[in-house]
C-alpha cells in the first residue's frame, strides 16, 4: 500500500477505481498530546470493537524523528495484540516532509480501508498541530484523549482541541489529579451553551493499560453514532470539500512546476531575495505564467 | 496594522510598496511546548536586546481558544515590561480559522516590522504543529525552549523540533530534572555528526522568571549570527521560496472561487459525497475550469 504515500497519477487512478465502493466505513478520529496513552487506548478499543463483531482499520499518524524513531516503536507495541487477526489492519504513517502530504496520504488510506470493507477506521494523531487537528476534526467522531499530571489542564490544552471533541477521554484515570482534570473539563464545558437535543461531549475515564473504562468508551461512541446520524452527512461534505480543495491546489502547483522552464523559479526567488521583486508580485506573475500557458498546451 | 490579517489586494500593495526597505531585520524564531515559559523568556530577552541598543519587534503566534483566551492574557503579561518603550513593538496573532493564513499574516507582519526599522524581530510560536515549526524553521535563527518535569524528554519531544534547533534553551532550570534534561538533549546531539566548522547547537540554561541565563542566551544568539553569516542567505531564500509558493497557490484558489458560478463547487462536492465523482477527478475538473477560463478573461 505504499503507493498512497507518493501521490501520483497511479494514486488518482486507484482512488478513482475504488471510490464508488467507499462511504460505508465509520471514521473515528483520536487525538491527544504525546504520552497521553493513545496507542494503548486504540489497541484496547480495537479489542472491544472486534468483540462486537466489527472489523477495524487503524491509521496511526506518528510523528517520527531521526532521534526517536517513534513510529517503529509504536507499530511494535500495536502488533502484539492484533498481529494474527485478519479483521484488523494497522498502518503507521510517519511525518516526512510537509504534513500536508501526510494528511492527503491519510485520507487516501482511509478510503482504501473503507473500500476494503473495514467497518471502523480509526485515525490516531498527536493532536497538537492545526493540520493534525484538521485530520481528526472532519472524522465522523472526534475523541480527545487527556491525561492527568502533565499540565493537561485548561491553561495548556491546545487551541482547537477543546472545540472539536465529541468525547473527552481522561486516560490514566488511576493517577493523581484525574478527578481534578475531569472537573476542569466539565467546568469548561459548562461555559458552553448546548441547545436542547445537542450532543454534549461526555467525559469518559479510562485506564488503557488495564482496559478499565474502554467498554464504556465504545458504548459512548455507539451512542454518538445513533444520536447524531443526521450530522454525519454534513461532516462528510466538509471533509470532501477540504479534500477536493487541497487536491486542486496541489494539482495546480504541479502544473506550475511543469510550466516553468528550468531555473525560472530560482531566478524569480533570487529577484525576491534581492528586493527587486516583492513576494506578492512574484506570485501574481507565476499565476499568469501557469494559466497563460494553457493556450498552447 | 490589522490589514495584514485579512489578506487582500491592499495587503499586496502595501507589501509591494515597503518591500524594497526590508531585509535588514534579523528574524529570531522561538518555539516550545505550551507552558515552557516562552513569553516570559522573550520578555527578558527583549530587555537584554534593548540594553544592547537594538530595537525589537515581537510577533507572538498564540493559539487562542474561546475557552482559554490565551492571547489576551499573554499580551497583558508582555505589556507590563515594555509598554512605554517605543523601541519595542508587540503583537499577538491568534489562530483564527486555518493556520496557513496565520503563517502568511505572520510573514507579512515581520516584513512590516523589518521595513519599520526594527533590528530584531522575534517570532514566538507554540512549536507543536508542522505549520508552526515551519514558521520558526525559516527564521534566521531557531531557538527551541524546553522545560524539565513535563515529559519534555526525548520520547515526547515533537518531530521536527530537535532537527530545527540552532540553540536549545532549558528554561525553569531551577526545577528538578533540569540537569537530566540537559544531558538528555546532549545525548541526542551526540548521535548527530557535525562537520568541522559546523554550528553545534549549544544548550543554554535559563530561569526566565529571575532572568538568570538570559544574558548568556543573547550572547549565544550574537555568536550564532557572527559565525553563520553565509548560511543566512540560504535560509532567506528557502523562506522566500516557501512564501512565494504559498502565495501563488492561494492566488490560484481565489481565482478558482471567482471562476466558478455560484453553487458550482457545491454541486461538485455533492457528486463526490454521492460517490458519483471521486475527489481526484473533481480536482482535475476544477483545475481545467479555472485554467480554461483564462481565454475569456
Amino acid at each position: 500500500m505504499s503507493v498512497v504515500e507518493d501521490e501520483s497519477a497511479e494514486t488518482a487512478a486507484l482512488i478513482g477505481e475504488l471510490y464508488p465502493r467507499t462511504g460505508r466505513a465509520w471514521l473515528v478520529g483520536v487525538t491527544g498530546a504525546p504520552g497521553a496513552g493513545k496507542s494503548t487506548l486504540v489497541d484496547r478499543l480495537t479489542t472491544e470493537i472486534r468483540a462486537d463483531g466489527r472489523t477495524v482499520g487503524i491509521i496511526a499518524v506518528d510523528p517520527t524523528s531521526p532521534f526517536t524513531g517513534g513510529a517503529i516503536l509504536g507499530d511494535r507495541v500495536r502488533m502484539v495484540g492484533h498481529a494474527h487477526d485478519e479483521g484488523v489492519f494497522i498502518r503507521s504513517m510517519a511525518t516526512r516532509g510537509h504534513l500536508g502530504g501526510l494528511a492527503r496520504a491519510t485520507a487516501d488510506l482511509a478510503l482504501i480501508l473503507d473500500a476494503a470493507g473495514k467497518d471502523i477506521v480509526i485515525v490516531e494523531t498527536v493532536g497538537v498541530g492545526q493540520d493534525e487537528v484538521d485530520i481528526v476534526r472532519t472524522a465522523d467522531i472526534s475523541i480527545v484523549v487527556l491525561m492527568p499530571g502533565t499540565g493537561d489542564d485548561m491553561q495548556t490544552i491546545k487551541a482547537g482541541i477543546m472545540e472539536i471533541a465529541d468525547i473527552f477521554v481522561v486516560n490514566k484515570a488511576d493517577r493523581e489529579g484525574a478527578e481534578r482534570l475531569v472537573q476542569s473539563v466539565a467546568a469548561s464545558l459548562s461555559l458552553h451553551t448546548f441547545a436542547a437535543g445537542d450532543w454534549k461531549p461526555p467525559i469518559v475515564k479510562t485506564e488503557a493499560t488495564t482496559g478499565a473504562g474502554v467498554a464504556e468508551l465504545w458504548q459512548t461512541i455507539r451512542r454518538f453514532r445513533e444520536q447524531t446520524q443526521d450530522r454525519r452527512a454534513q461532516r462528510q461534505r466538509a471533509r470532501q470539500e477540504a479534500r477536493v480543495r487541497d487536491l486542486v491546489s496541489r494539482a495546480f502547483m504541479t502544473r506550475l512546476d511543469r510550466t516553468l522552464a528550468a531555473g525560472e523559479l530560482e531566478t524569480m526567488i533570487a529577484a525576491v531575495a534581492d528586493r527587486r521583486l516583492d513576494p506578492y508580485s512574484a506570485a501574481r506573475e507565476l499565476l499568469h505564467r501557469a494559466i497563460g500557458s494553457s493556450h498552447t498546451s
